[in-house]
């Protein structure tokens, strides 16, 4: 169903309860981590079926069923414009003092942006379609021509910066896809090296760095991507908690954003390196580096989530606990600059040496 | 001068005072607070010429003397090599245990980042013309085509995402350039906004996010198109210090870069806004932040830079203080999502309302 129709059902339906005399109300799905479960059959975090009713006479609801109702009819407005902002200036285009009172319609910014999840979640929509901008993170190149925004983009033609991923790919669409993989890199650096040696042409990859955490419009992009052209995915980041992390979200989503999973999440995606037995593989030990105790915490906690299960994650997580180190990706440069390119990954790739 | 003949100049130059029997040393300029200062005439901080000699038999400078000339060579063979390298790699590059020792040629990067920028200033060359590549930040679109590895580009035709500024734009040729003048906006929701509206077109501007402090890649880029194309640059950030530090160091370099000003800096650019008398002039007062001591104490440091000594400038930082006010360029949203296309950069334009 249409966003723009979702959203007027919403408003049609508290003005019939008006009518009615009802106490008109809001469901909205509960975000709580008690309704968040993993999917093990789609290999998703997913939001379970329990809902709470937001109404407007009941004086603990009386402000956020307000808050829910400025919301959705800005998002309409923008749907009906065209226009498109972020999470910021909504909360600035809807901050006022209300007439006659000392009460603001929002304090604050957590204030606005809770109520788009909860939008998000009751409609089943995702901001991007409400026409809401999220942080915009990551760059991509490779042999792809898309059309955005009605320029056509060759990605392969964009000399050493690539395409800055824009925060919105809803509309993008995908002319030409000549790869067999995408390959997904956390840090900058790697992917220019990358990148330099044209590995994305020689190796028929798209090559995407997320800049650290995956931002939602990359995130969209390799499930698109992957999905629209049955591409693996291959992800590649620092051996430790935080990067072993940024592949999880990418593959099963997080748990804060359980709802879009399905929207957002690459559950056929696999994690390429950097592990801990990669350090002994390719001889990295002298640039390791000793795990704090926050990594060793974090390694603790994803032992036993579900869906680091297997057992070859479960070995991992270990060898760090057991010999508190970790590595970067840089760390590769120990060994040469082209030892990326030329040794480790072809290895990999060769050996098909993937977590899953 | 080359710059791979300024490091085979170097090498010699060691090597020959070792085959007379002297004592080896490299000379680097001072960069400490006390051999900085502001150039009233170019509009730019730069380095004084106190300068230290690092010698090889010194027991207090053998070790830096040592991780010099490796630094030095490494560079080379980059430059030899064509390839292009990050900080850290780098860093991970060279780190080894020295045979029969349990001494480190590097133990931490801040190391090897700080003599990379010793031979910045020794050898009058930037990071990035040895190669080295800094942090990646920043977007750009306009009516621009560009040439970059062999890629013609054309920056008016990238979609809604822009062209990702890479961390190494010495050897971006720029082959067509049709625009009056560049604005650099601080925040990427500001930059989507204006370019989703086409304000670039129809306002013949080239427009540039740094997207926080601008990185190094994007100052060069401001510079080189501002000084081949004569083009005037205005700056938008926050009404905040740490926007107008921003805009401060686009134009007037930073004290800990101040070696490097001359090819970074653009003395030529205008505070277009926001500033805090924006407030009054465009009914923002509902939109305003409270001012954290952190911006009043830095906004009182500023009132004493030589740089911010103009009239206008000093009743904005004052006005500040005194009344303990910020605001965001997300404030102008307060007013309607495009109340920034359609009135507030409008009438900056065309009153001409800038600082200098």
């Amino acid at each position: 169903m249409n966003v723009q129709k979702k959203l007027e059902d919403l408003g049609r339906k508290v003005l019939s309860e008006i009518e009615r005399g009802e106490n008109p109300n809001i469901e909205i799905p509960i975000r709580s981590l008690s309704n968040v479960k993993y999917d093990e059959k789609t290999g998703m975090l997913t939001i379970g079926d329990k809902v709470a009713k937001r109404y407007f006479f009941n004086i603990a609801h009386a402000k956020s069923f307000m808050q829910t109702t400025l919301v959705a009819a800005f998002c309409k407005e923008l749907k009906e414009s065209g226009l498109h902002t972020s999470l910021r200036d909504l909360f600035y285009a809807l901050k006022r003092t209300l007439p006659n009172s000392q009460e603001n319609t929002f304090n604050e910014q957590n204030e606005s942006d809770s109520i788009i999840v909860d939008l998000e979640v009751a409609l089943d929509v995702l901001r991007e379609q409400l026409n809401l901008n999220a942080d915009v993170r990551g760059r991509i190149v490779g042999d792809i021509i898309i059309e955005d925004r009605g320029d056509e983009i060759d990605l392969s033609k964009l000399g050493s910066g690539g395409l800055a991923i824009p925060s919105n790919v809803e509309d993008m669409k995908f002319k030409k896809v000549k790869a067999k993989g995408i390959l997904v890199i956390e840090k900058n650096a790697a992917f220019e090296r990358l990148h330099e040696d044209k590995f994305w042409q020689k190796n028929k990859l798209i090559l995407i760095t997320t800049q650290g955490q995956a931002a939602r419009g990359a995130r969209r992009m390799i499930q698109r991507l992957s999905q629209e052209f049955n591409l693996p995915v291959y992800v590649f980041t620092d051996s430790d908690s935080y990067g072993w992390y940024i592949y999880s979200v990418i593959k099963h989503g997080s748990i804060s954003l359980s709802h879009v999973s399905e929207r957002l999440g690459t559950p056929s995606a696999k994690f390429l390196g950097l592990t801990i037995s990669d350090i002994d593989k390719f001889d990295l030990n002298q640039w390791t580096i000793k795990a704090e105790e926050v990594d060793i915490k974090r390694a603790q906690e994803m032992l036993n989530y579900p869906w680091f299960k297997s057992p070859a994650w479960q070995k991992e997580l270990k060898l760090m606990i057991q010999r508190k180190i970790k590595a970067e990706l840089e760390s590769l440069s120990g060994r040469g600059l082209r030892f990326v390119t030329e040794t480790y990954l072809p290895t990999k790739f060769k050996e098909q040496d993937f977590l899953d």
